[in-house]
């Protein structure tokens, strides 16, 4: 299903039915509304104009729209800021971060946690049982502008509280933190302060401490207004939309108490905010990297009842990226149906019209400024009417792939990446896209969620293995393939005491005795497998013999029963061989090569292509399939759907 | 006429007589002086040391020189910060820019103010009438260092008061703003907050009204010490040096009280300051480009009467570039006479010798810091023995081609770039340069000046049109290029309800329907004129034919009657072929082609040829010429003089 | 010898007995210890606990091994901080660099200073006379983390007192200072202000003042610690542990009272550290560029009784470079012969077990975290083993030749590089390896310095040549190679009267008129010797013949009697044909070239041969030779040893 972010608040209310009847002409059923409205809902402290609001939700109703409305946590009103400063958030230089843009808050301050729950109450309560509404939006892009860890007094404060509560005495974070080092031991909890504006790093345990405490704070935001909101909207969804490569918080922890999770689509711009090469960023430029997209809905998508949300589609250019192109005609549409593809319940396109005023006024909407169609539009009514006519989409089932994605192995490999190219996000995406390439489907999960529906498990960066996580590769079948600098780490962000990969010895009979971190450069690895390692290495004693090696004859994989230990960062030729040629053998399971331009996807009995490139494919063995959208040749910027 | 930039209060008093014996004999008529002098004039709260300028001023004019008197605001002593430290300037990050430099204060200080007319009341009033003193030149580069954008309390509290003015109410406020947009609505004008320090970036509009107000501060701040001159020195001139690309006020209006503009010419530094290639700087790192001067000598030449001053002329190395050249030998004379062509009335070196202390030690002068004359001061001393020779220089007249230079695009496209190689500054330049290398002299503009004397008008870059703007280019009958962007924005910094290019569509009926930002590497466009297009690029809804087209076919320049309209960022090639091949033609003129290294400027019936390269250049049909400096073979760095 | 750090606070106490016996084992001498344990030797105000640390060095001695204690300030504890908040540094943004990882307080502190005392005096008299203990390290790596130069309260403060102090009036500083440039004048000392935070540059030679200040304050502090020591602990050693690549204070100075330097030697982390081509960095990641190791090792012998140790020696991979590399195996092992080869008494390595925990974790030691000996232990055994076999080594004597290092110039060219690439590191390093690359060994010293033993003196950057340093150049009777830039400032950082080269007219009758710095692209310089200069050219008028032109005919080096001067930044070609053609040859100099990965050295009667590179290196004339360690082909990463 379609839907679309409004702002019935940026427009003369005469707009409001017009704008509602070409919505629904256009396919679309739910409307996000609301999230960024609080000056307008309460102007002054304590007086509340909701008439202007009842009246929008009313008009989009009586159109037979759904109303997804959203807490207007994102922007507390300036009125606010002023009566209570402590609702601002501090950079890691000590300075405050004011009003005048959004987010200007710390999840910190008990005075905004107060005042949130006193806006949502308002919200929930009065518009909790309207029957036009059929779910909520909890806040805005929870983290958006770096806004994740905060570093102020009120920061501070709840920290100190944080860890009283977790370590009980100074002694046990001084053990913790390795405090003795460099004469860093802490008396009270009163001695902590904030690992930041020191001459030099500080302690990795205390930085790792911080973020997880950070991230805890988001979850028991989130917790906070959704229980609100259930309070008072029985029967009604609540979601959150994340965003695109972010990995500031543990989504899987806040997702617990939510619908779906949801997420916002900006393939465009993300090509500029990954760091791809500059001939891959020409290439994608206009159409994004065939992955990009699909990378965040296979996140996203088993994080909370194996289902979500777009929220956010790009419909057009944005504004935020440092260059911002034009989709290829075609892309628009081809978005939309790969989300569905991927097990997504509605696509949102953001925004309805593109605002003439304000900081996004260079995003494009479904409209133009001048209240006609835009060209985004219109690929978004084709869609519409694909989907009339399409009948509903099968169930989504599991894929035969897991992948397992940690938010801590992000936040540890940041604070410690010990080679500056290493980069955790990027090497999870990169394995994401080798398996993509030879045609699989793909879940990525948590670590310690159950894996025992899978026939393979890619597992590419797990610094440290928690016993959940322990327990659940062990239950498994499934072909194990591990990355570089697994079980590296403990709870405590030190050397386990057998050495890396620590718990995982348990299967891989091994010690990493050495590590390098690589300049730029490749290295080249040969035997059962063959292919290049760059930016990582690592040296291994064990009495394993080696499936591949280096130059020097060092191990460079390393395979002992159903777990495959690469000690490097793979190169794409390298990944690719081993799973083909070694693992996916062993798992039982047979790929497709796509070109790098083309994806496929599965969706009950449905299979879809999508083809990123302007070089056409043609569907392999077309003769013997149904297709439902498209045919045997799929052109550049389209896609195909047949049955399987 | 040449001049100097001296500073008696550096030397010995026993060296001043020689000094100025030897200006006078190097051919020098004008001495600027006293401009960082204020400590030595008022070494401490309201006691006057006047003794040493007056004998000065007075060895000056005994020598027969003329004195330019400064006025010492870009320097207030340490007693004066120190009593009124409300006079310091704030940088965007909050910190306060401390006592030590220069240009230490913001134009916001009440206290600065009146301490600034205390100061010039001192200097005008006991050298007002004083025989030897020629002219006047306010303070020293409004602006340099970054110092027109203050963020500090003093700047706020005048920030508001100008919005008090401007708005009446705070609703007015939020409609201009877009406040609606993320809740950003101020009840009062005193929940105005400084457009910085936020979590991420404050409404456009907002900073372009913050931008608008820190300019006319300047321009306030300018007519106070203009006056106070005005009043007390009767006959005298006013100036002000300005600087070279550097366009964060308005100098069209500062330029408004004065009897005219001058500037400080430093070419070498400016390869290095302007976004040129490598290549380009490496090719031209020792003579200049050949458009630096010119473009700024056009560009203040027509604020202020037709006429200007180089205030500052490089006489050999700076000391404020990332590298710092020797000059070829012959620029130094060259850069004089191509500001004398352009029209400049005085050529004035900085400085008479080198200072052997201070933060400008490395910056060559007239003079060695040994009283010899130095490499540049021997070619200063040949130009003023040829100006000797010369005769008076003919009128400055009218050229056929005006290039519109709005200062508010330069704020408006800084703020708002999309793409981040979009630089007004570069456009305008490339333009500029375009239309030189077809032989044309060249007059910049402000939008809404007269354009009926014209027969062709270039503009490059005009985000918003002003009502002026707009007549004045409907009361003239010559042929006009619009570059794009163009009527995007109205005065509030938003779109156009009818889209861009807004008012333009009076003249041109089309629509821009969307825009995008390229990545590095051009676009092919072809038709009646071809080339290349590349960092952006425009869709266009309109019933005209295009006269050129992308190669998906899409419109990439459109004409209609005497306007041509261009969709993108046109390389060179692009530009050249239009305006060779179509539209000069359509002007009735006629170019002549110059190589790359060579300019061409007229000044009256004078002709003049600069050659920027190694190679020589030979004058065309030089038989039928009457030279009056050169010959017709033009040597590198070397020019010619002919009549016309 | 050998030594090693150990920190016996991290580890359980019943470990400390296997790991004292396992150090003698492996041929260790010396253990440093203590110089971080400041918060486990006084937890609280004023309560001691010395009972581990009287036991750890019982441990040790017992097991034959002798202690050098460190003093604990580099990490004062947090209580301290609390207690007297005035001890902490701050940044030249004006922000207090806080508590948490080490080396914040400030040398300006007379808190510190007095706190500072008392912790010594504590560490000294309780373990001055323990018959284990045979040395002392003051404090650790002055100035690491870039804390030399501190800009709060308490430095303004000193700053103020050092110059009544220096300058007895304002009017003093106000002639020094050039403060007549800009209306900076003082009228009181107290109107001196931190030379940072301003709009712009501040005065260059106020900056040079503040250089010489902070550095006397290192000067002052190390004094005291040494002092105290030395009241206490007759008989044993003083040192300190420099850094290589670090010159922000006089280490020659500091070096006064010290018995001999210590240096740490991380020769692969230098590796990413200096400005090496990206070509060189590749080219040297595993091994180290061949004369890093051996220009910190001629740097810091002379500077105390021509000796010195290398307190702390990379065992392995780093933590603190961009990427960190696996050393090539051999590498431990050869740069602690290298050491030694250079007259090092002590090769110390850091550390003796890799930490678990905290911030170097990543840091290798000679063992594993898993109580293990490394691969870099198991190389520093085999040292351990021929160490023993060697008998005693020969004393060092005089190298032929001289290379003038002053740390006056790397602040002087640091405040004023007039070209972004001018760097006084870079410019020494290269005159270093040209003259290493011609098999010379090296003597660095001091300008001042007596010089009469030498054949060549290499002076590749000293601005400002003070009288000592003249003295010293007149009463040898070496060659004398000068580069650019020498003689170019007053002791006031001024232009000298008579231009540059100031004083060393006195030798080189000739005067810089012009200087230009270069952007990248080298120029040909050619005539009795040939090759380029880039960067940094030099125009002079003089009656001298050149040995050497541009192309345009300037000289580009010129000679008179035992003095050349350079007038440019020599590339390697000119440099070594200069060097090897001219000056060897007048010097009496016979160079033995060496491959540019391999590097000679001797010490007494003995010459070892280091060998950088992956290619054998065949000893000329071996036949004739008596090998001591290795033979006539050195492999890469080894070396050989033979007697002269
Ligand atoms: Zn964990
Ligand atoms: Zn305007
Ligand atoms: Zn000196």
């Amino acid at each position: 299903m379609l839907g679309v972010c409004y702002y019935p608040e940026h427009w003369p209310e005469d707009w409001w039915a017009r704008d509602a009847a070409e919505m629904a002409e256009l396919g679309i059923k739910f409307v996000r509304i609301g999230e960024f409205a609080w000056s307008r809902i309460e102007p002054e402290p304590g007086r509340f104009d909701w008439g202007w609001l009842d009246r929008a939700i009313d008009t989009l109703g009586k159109a037979g729209l759904k109303v997804v409305l959203g807490t207007p946590t994102a922007t507390p009103p300036k009125w606010l800021i002023d009566l209570y400063p402590d609702i601002l958030p501090y950079g890691a230089d000590g300075t405050v971060r004011g009003f005048g843009s959004r987010r200007h808050y710390t999840f910190s301050s008990e005075t905004w946690f107060r005042e949130s729950a006193r806006i949502v109450e308002a919200y929930a309560s009065r518009y909790g049982d309207n029957p036009a509404v059929a779910g909520w939006q909890t806040d805005n892009e929870y983290g958006c502008h770096d806004t994740i860890l905060s570093y102020g007094p009120e920061d501070l404060k709840a920290f100190r509280g944080w860890l009283r509560r977790r370590y009980q005495t100074p002694e046990a974070i001084n053990e913790a933190w390795g405090n003795v080092f460099w004469s860093m031991d802490v008396n009270s909890f009163d001695d902590v302060e904030l690992p930041v504006r020191t001459v030099t790093e500080t302690a990795p345990a205390a930085r790792l401490d911080y973020w997880r405490f950070s991230s805890e704070q988001v979850v028991r935001y989130n917790e906070m207004q959704t229980a609100i909101i259930r309070k008072h909207s029985p029967g009604r969804f609540v979601t959150h939309n994340y965003m695109g490569f972010f990995h500031d918080f543990d989504h899987h922890a806040v997702s617990e108490v939510l619908d779906f999770a949801s997420w916002d689509s900006y393939p465009l711009g993300f090509v500029e905010k990954f760091p791809f090469s500059e001939d891959e960023r020409g290439r994608w430029a206009s159409t994004s990297h065939p992955d990009i997209p699909g990378f965040h809905h296979d996140l996203y998508r088993p994080m909370a009842g194996n289902k979500f949300w777009v929220m956010e589609q790009q419909p057009g250019p944005v504004n935020w990226a440092p260059w911002n192109a034009v989709p290829t005609p075609g892309m628009v549409r081809l978005w939309a149906w790969e989300a569905l593809a991927h097990g997504a319940e509605v696509v949102s396109y953001f925004r309805w019209r593109q605002a003439p005023f304000g900081q996004e006024q260079m995003h494009a909407g479904l409209n133009r400024p001048d209240r006609t169609r835009s060209v985004g539009g219109h690929e978004a009514a084709r869609v519409g009417k694909e989907l009339a006519a399409f009948g509903p989409l099968p169930e989504n089932g599991t894929a035969p792939v897991a992948l397992v994605f940690d938010y801590e192995a992000s936040w540890i490999t940041r604070l410690q990446p010990q080679g500056k190219d290493f980069l955790h996000e990027e090497l999870t995406f990169r394995w994401y896209e080798a398996i993509r390439r030879l045609g699989f489907d793909v879940d990525m999960v948590r670590p310690g969620a159950d894996l025992s529906a899978y026939k393979l498990v890619l597992v590419p960066s797990l610094p440290h293995v928690s016993l959940e996580a322990l327990e659940a590769l062990r239950k498994t079948d499934a072909q194990i393939l591990v990355g570089p600098r697994a079980g590296s780490k403990t709870r405590d962000f030190a050397f386990p005491a057998e050495l890396a990969p620590g718990p995982l010895q348990a299967f891989l009979p091994l010690k990493v005795t050495q590590v390098a971190s690589l300049r730029p450069g490749a290295q080249v690895v040969s035997g059962a497998v063959s292919g290049h390692v760059s930016r990582w290495r690592e040296w291994i004693e064990t009495d394993l013999p080696a499936l591949a090696t280096y130059a020097d004859g060092a191990a460079a994989i390393l395979q002992h029963g159903r777990f495959t230990y690469l000690t490097g960062w793979a190169e794409a030729d390298l990944l690719g061989d081993l799973l083909a040629n070694t693992i996916l053998p062993a798992a039982g399971l047979e790929p497709i090569a796509v070109p790098d331009h083309v994806r496929i996807r599965r969706r009950g009995n449905l299979v879809f292509a999508f083809n990123y490139g302007p070089e056409s494919w043609t569907v392999p063995d077309a003769a013997t399939k149904r297709f439902k959208l498209g045919g045997p040749v799929v052109a550049g910027a389209d896609l195909a759907c047949w049955e399987a």
